[in-house]
């Protein structure tokens, strides 16, 4: 990832803390916050200065590991995981994380549990970094089949941010996007407000940032765009797939799955391993968290924030895309879909 | 309609003016807008003071009665006429009213203009009231049989504002909702905010007036509540329909009109008369408005606005739901499918 032209990774250790971009302030200021204790982490992870679902996963391992080194006992591990598992309930990756710190640790002395909580975060995090490249040269070649039989840009439609920012580096759903950028094909991307947080802005700062052209809409706007025949691809993230292939991701992207199955629009998930819950089968198993209704009532801007509403709200932060209007899932290991997941990681 | 309890219209006239209630400053500040010439008319629907298909239309009479009143000539009427028609390209009311006052007034000497005009212009107003009151008839029994097989209220999700902001009074999406609350009939309605322009809250304003009980969400939400069965109807207005059926409304309405489909919720839009055009049987050939990008760009609170996005944006105010996804169409007549719609009229 590129920030100010600077290459730098969204989560960094810095001595006895770690450092994060700070996404809450994005784009409007950018700023890195340095988080000294799990409760930082888990403050963090709650009120999503930290977001997306590999980047929640690799923070939580990092808040673990702060745990540990502040004491290395049973009971300060099991209160970390307590504490990190109970800040958002949709994605899996913080629970594959938290299990991953666990069984790394639980058999190590104490004396040695403060750097073998280090070592097991980083290797969290560089397996992120190199988990989400693979997603992004395996996604390569639709966005190049795309773009030899058209003239102009490839024109893909995201939502969310399912870029860097949700990543340790290079993103799920955006790295095939940057690969593409970066070997010359000409890429466009419709990039989805995503209210009511917003991560549309965050999607396009990141692009800007990397220099890939976009375009910001309303989340209304995708159904007419594909109807119009203006998108080629749609390709989104997931906080959580089941292993039928059903995909959990930001609310509102089950509305873009529909459309792209009426226009005939190719819809992808871009889904690292530790995105799949290989213990559910039913999608409506996956909970749902509602978060507070101030992110409908509250709209931040540059230079400040303003009250929308008065009224009654509700705030669901999540939906699921059933597997029937999924075309493909962007995997480290290759492409699947839904029928051939489970076989690809056998 | 009900203004701070008391009844109102949302266009009256007073003495050589119209009053109109200003929906650009709504609902952070209730405030009428005096409009004294066909530009200041113009001007108030150009910029969405006054906004709303059927109250486009009424609006653009009285606009066209102002001109008369300052200058009862043809060139004055042709003016008029191409001013005001050249405001908004979606909305077919607005060429339906023109055309109205045209043929009212085209055989008029110019003396008696000044009165035709303005009792033309009363008239359509009456008119768009009747057939509100109309459609909100013959739309109460689909929320009574709704009301009838379960306990609870009868939750409807409606998108952008088709109450009486949008019309003389009554609204068209709305009048079967205010029907069944006068009727004792419980009802919930979630508004979708309906970004850029967060009509939405004109609808959760305006319900609040009356009294009906509603909840405000994201515009990606909705196809999360269908899939978990928590909308029993999706009620809609529309700037335009085709005579097969095919409903042009605000952007993000076919969004949802796909969702219900998914989920069996039926999917209605409210279609008073004015708003079919009989000349269109492709809709493709509907003209879509694109509107500016500061819509998007800006984001206006209470006490005051600010700056979402400094990315490029774009911003096509419409989209067409095809007649395939539409169960019924509420008209003044009674309620068609888009296969009877030209049969209802004939």
């Amino acid at each position: 990832m590129i920030v100010d032209g600077q290459h730098r990774r969204t989560i960094e250790r810095d001595g006895d803390a770690i450092v994060v971009l700070d996404q809450a302030r994005l784009p409007f200021e950018t700023a890195w916050l340095r988080l000294q204790s799990v409760d930082d982490v888990a403050r963090a992870i709650r009120d999503m200065h930290v977001r997306g679902a590999p980047l929640i996963g690799a923070a939580a391992a990092w808040g673990v590991a702060l745990a540990m080194a502040h004491a290395p006992t049973d009971a300060a591990l099991e209160r970390a995981i307590a504490v990190l598992g109970a800040t958002r309930p949709t994605a899996v990756n913080l629970a594959w994380a938290l299990r991953m710190m666990r069984e790394r640790l639980t058999p190590e002395p104490a004396s040695a549990r403060r750097d073998a909580a280090a070592a097991a975060a980083a290797q969290i995090c560089d397996d992120d970094v190199r988990i989400c490249e693979s997603i992004g040269d395996h996604g390569l070649p639709l966005i190049h089949e795309i773009a030899a039989r058209r003239a102009g840009p490839v024109r893909v439609l995201t939502h969310c941010n399912a870029g860097w920012l949700a990543t340790v580096d290079w993103g799920t759903a955006l790295a095939p996007i940057y690969k593409a950028h970066d070997a010359g094909i000409a890429v466009h991307v419709w990039v989805d407000e995503t209210r009511p947080r917003n991560q549309g802005l965050l999607t396009a700062w990141e692009l800007a940032q990397h220099g890939v052209p976009h375009t910001l809409i309303a989340d209304n706007a995708g159904g007419h765009l594909m109807q119009r025949g203006d998108v080629d691809l749609v390709l989104v993230g997931t906080d959580r797939t089941t292993r039928a292939g059903d995909v959990c991701n930001k609310i509102g992207t089950y509305l873009k799955a529909l459309a792209a199955r009426d226009n005939g629009v190719p819809f992808y998930a871009a889904v690292p391993s530790p995105s799949i819950d290989w213990t559910i089968d039913d999608p409506r198993a996956i909970p749902i968290e509602e978060r507070s209704g101030d992110e409908v009532r509250f709209v931040r801007g540059y230079g400040g924030t303003v009250e929308l509403t008065r009224s009654p709200v509700a705030n669901p932060a999540f939906d699921v895309t059933p597997r029937a209007l999924v075309t493909g899932l962007l995997t480290e290991r290759g492409v699947a879909t839904p029928a051939t997941l489970a076989e690809l990681f056998r």
